[in-house]
């Protein structure tokens, strides 16, 4: 529907101006992709060819470490999903991304890409917008991880990702706080108590 | 000197086109600063309000962690220096940059910065690869940390910084490495033992 590309073309016009005649560049570079709840977008060990917009649905990141899933992130509508490190490098990923629910995309590969950054009047500006929030995003997640307590990370997790709380299963949210699922709902009935 | 400059415009010519006429630009942009062996160019607490490309010199970057200096990255002749993580947000540092050697910088703050990514025909260009650079070289180096052992690390320091094994410290190293001077002296004989 031409209604997901204007979603996509107002989501750029956060970073930068796109002149209504740059419009079809934007329609011309990016195409339709579907991913069926719990398949995925990129799997570990392959190489991120695209950048996805999401247009309807839920991935999550995450990291297998001796069998155990650590998920670190989400995309939900209106926002970007990639493996940016193995994108950038065009090298095998280490991180999985998958879909939480059937998800519908708007992707760009890694050469429509580069088209993109040179065709749009400010399309470099929005390639180093997009880079330094990636880089500073990172970087404040990493933080947290090191320094917050189980507590704090499920306060992060609320306040990170507002609407997601009944569309993330309970054993994936526990993966990104870091805890067991009988941890989490042990925090959660503490929380009801005292009617937080 | 006319020839710092010069240096500076060739580093930028590694990434991007920069026309002749446009070299008065990074001429008024960016402005001289010294900084004496041992003092910084920014300090924790502080916000990093310039980025710096050394002319000559040695700077390193380091966190203090109850009490303990902890270095974990460097930069000399013809390199940039930066928070950037601080630079980007203008948020406080906290993390040190400090001279190891008397040190000649061509220093540009936050705002000429914009004004350079505006001003160059291919400066916004310039300014997304050195963010996509920084990014993917961060991976690399928090991968590095938590995955190396002592040995891989030391490996790892000599490989990414070939010329600077005379000009660090060997505490310098030694922190580099996460290991005590006295560790690193031993791993040394060893290797020149076996005549590496």
């Amino acid at each position: 529907m031409e209604a997901d590309y204007a979603l996509l073309i107002n989501t750029i016009r956060h970073w930068i101006t796109v002149a209504e005649e740059e419009e079809a560049i934007v329609h011309l570079l990016f195409e339709r992709r579907t991913i069926n709840a719990s398949d995925f977008f990129l799997q570990a060990g392959d190489v991120c060819h695209y950048v996805g917009f999401v247009v309807r649905g839920l991935l999550r990141y995450y990291i297998l470490d001796d069998g155990l899933e650590h998920t670190y992130d989400f995309s939900a509508e209106q926002s970007f999903t990639c493996n940016y490190e193995s994108f950038l490098t065009q090298t095998p990923s280490i991180r999985f991304i998958q879909a939480i629910e059937d998800t519908q995309l708007l992707v760009i590969n890694y050469r429509n890409l580069q088209r993109l950054y040179e065709q749009l009047m400010e399309g470099q500006k929005f390639g180093r917008l997009v880079a330094e929030d990636l880089f500073v995003g990172m970087l404040q997640k990493l933080t947290s991880f090191y320094k917050e307590t189980a507590d704090e990370r499920y306060d992060t997790f609320i306040r990170s990702f507002p609407n997601l709380q009944e569309r993330v299963p309970q054993y994936v949210v526990a993966s990104y706080v870091g805890i067991k699922p009988q941890s989490l709902s042990r925090i959660r009935a503490q929380r009801a108590g005292k009617h937080y």
